[in-house]
C-alpha cells in the first residue's frame, strides 16, 4: 500500500512536470493497451526495461529522416558558401560586399542548421543522460547564437561603410525579431533549465512554451533566410534573375532546401513515436522531498 | 469479463486510428491521476459526461487566442486590401497591374486566412458532431482553393499581358509548390476522409500525415506571402523603401502580422488542450463489425 502510495506522488509529480497529457502519452508508449493498474508499481522498471530492449518500428525511418535532413542541411551551408563564394566574390572583412557575404553563410549555418540540430539532439540521443543531452542542446544553441551574431554585425558593418540604410526591410524586421527572441529564448533556457534559478513548477510551467517557442524561431529562421535570398537576388541580379540566370536558380534552390530541412525537421520534432522515452529511474533520482509534496519536477523536452 | 473485452477492443481500435500516443494523450486528460483501470468499461460515459460539464482551464484563454488571431486574419486581408487599393491603384481584370493587385489579396484571403481557419473549425467546434465539423473544414478550404486559383489566373495573366516571364523568382517556386500541395491535399482529405474510398486502415494511418501536412502548408502560404511581399516592394518601390516611405512601413507591418497569425494558429492546433475531446458515444457508433476485428476507425484530428 505504502508503495502504491508512493508511485502516484511520484507519478503526480511527473505528470505536471511534462504537462499531463504528453507525459501519459509518452508514459504509454512502453505499455500494451489492456494494462493492469494495480501492478504498476511493482513492474514499472521491469515493464521499461523489457519494452527498451524491444525492436521498435520507425526506428529505421527515424535513422533514414536524420539523414535526410542532415543531407540537407549541410547542402544548405554549402549552397550558400558557393554563392557567395563563386558568384559574390568571397568573404572578407573589410567593409566591402565580400564583408556581406558573411551574412547569409553565418545565418544558415548557425540560426538555421546548427538551431536545427541543437533541437534535434534530444531525439538523436534519447537514450543518452537526460543532463548530457541538455548540456550539449546549450553548447550548439550557444555556437548558433555567436555564430549568427557574427553575421549580424557583417550585415551592419558593411551598411555602415556602404552608408545603405538599416532595418527598413521586412526581411531585416523578421530576421532581427528570430535574433532577439532566440537570445531570449537562450538565456531563459540557461536559467531555467541549466541553473537552479526557477522553482520546479515555474520550470515545468516555462518547458512547453520553451519547447513550441525552439519550433518557431527555427522556421522563422528559415523564413527569414528565404526573405534574405529574395532581397539579395532582387538587388544584385534583378535584370538576369527573370532569364533563370545560374546564379538564380541556385538561390532558388537553396530556398527549397532551407524549406526541406525545416518541414524533415518539425516532422522528426513533433512525431510522437520519435521523443525521448520516458526514465523512471532519472525522474526516481531528480525527485526530492520538496517536489513529492509539491509536485514538479523539472524535465527536459 | 464481456464488457471488459468490448472495451478493450473499443480502446484498441481508436488507439490506432488516432495514433497510439495521441490517443491515450487525449483520452486520459479527461481522467484523474489515480485512475482505477478495473472500472473503466463501466464507468466510462458516466466520467465523459461528468467532466465535459466541468469548468476546463485554459478556456477562456482559448477564446482570447482564437479572438486574437481571427483580429490578425483579418487585419492581414484588410491590409492587403489598402496597399493594393490605395498605394497600387485598386483592382480590375484588364492584364494591368490592378489585375496584378487581385493576387495578393486572393491569396492572403484564401491561402493564409481561410486555410488557417479551416483547420481552426476542429478547435472551435470541437464539441459539435464530428461529420458536420468535417464538412465545414472541406468546404471552407474548397473556398480557400477556389479564391487561391483566382489570385494565381490573376498573376499569370498579368505576365502574360506584360510578356514578364513566369515562374522565375523564389516566391512563385514556394508559392506554386503550396497551391499544388494544397490542392492534393485537399482532393486527398475528400477521398479519405468524406468519401467511404479508402479502408479505415488506409484513413488511419493517412490522417497523421493530413494533420502535419496541413500545419505544413499553412507555414508554407505564409512564408510565400511574405516572400511576395519583399519582391513587390523591391520591384515598386525600391528606391523609397530604404527611406522607409509609408507603403514600405504598412507591407512589413502586414508581413509580422501575417507571421503573428502563423504563430497563434500554431499555437491553437498543436496545445494539446484546445484538441478535440474523444467522445466515446460518437466512437463506438463509428465502429462496426470489421474495425472491431481488423483495428482502425477512422475518426478526424
Amino acid at each position: 500500500m505504502r508503495s502504491g502510495s508512493v508511485t502516484r506522488l511520484r507519478t503526480s509529480s511527473a505528470e505536471r512536470t511534462l504537462g499531463y497529457s504528453a507525459f501519459l502519452a509518452r508514459r504509454h508508449l512502453y505499455r500494451r493497451p489492456a494494462y493492469d493498474s494495480a501492478a504498476e508499481g511493482k513492474h514499472d522498471k521491469k515493464q521499461h526495461i523489457m519494452d527498451e530492449s524491444a525492436p521498435r518500428p520507425g526506428r529505421s525511418m527515424f535513422a533514414w529522416l536524420v539523414g535526410a535532413s542532415q543531407l540537407l542541411g549541410v547542402a544548405s551551408v554549402v549552397l550558400t558558401g558557393v554563392w557567395m563564394g563563386h558568384y559574390r566574390g568571397g568573404f572578407a572583412w573589410d567593409g566591402s560586399g565580400r564583408e556581406f557575404n558573411v551574412h547569409p553563410l553565418c545565418m544558415v549555418l548557425g540560426l538555421v542548421f546548427l538551431q536545427g540540430d541543437a533541437i534535434l539532439v534530444y531525439r538523436v540521443f534519447r537514450n543518452e543522460a537526460k543532463r548530457n543531452v541538455k548540456v550539449l542542446h546549450g553548447i550548439i544553441h550557444l555556437l548558433a547564437l555567436i555564430i549568427s551574431i557574427v553575421g549580424t554585425v557583417a550585415v551592419f558593418d558593411f551598411h555602415r561603410a556602404s552608408k545603405t540604410p538599416d532595418m527598413y526591410t521586412l526581411h531585416s524586421w523578421c530576421g532581427m525579431a528570430t535574433l532577439v527572441l532566440f537570445s531570449i529564448q537562450w538565456v531563459m533556457g540557461l536559467l531555467f533549465f541549466l541553473f537552479p534559478v526557477a522553482s520546479s513548477w515555474l520550470r515545468a510551467s516555462y518547458l512547453p512554451i520553451h519547447v513550441f517557442s525552439g519550433l518557431v524561431l527555427l522556421v522563422m529562421a528559415i523564413g527569414s533566410s528565404l526573405l534574405g535570398i529574395t532581397e539579395k537576388l532582387l538587388f544584385s541580379i534583378m535584370p538576369t534573375y527573370s532569364q533563370f540566370a545560374s546564379e538564380g536558380v541556385l538561390a532558388n534552390i537553396l530556398g527549397i532546401l532551407l524549406v526541406g530541412f525545416g518541414v524533415l525537421l518539425g516532422y522528426l520534432i513533433t512525431k510522437e513515436e520519435f521523443r525521448r522515452p520516458p526514465n523512471p529511474e532519472e525522474e526516481a533520482l531528480s525527485v526530492h522531498f520538496k517536489t513529492l509534496t509539491e509536485g514538479g519536477s523539472p524535465t527536459s523536452p
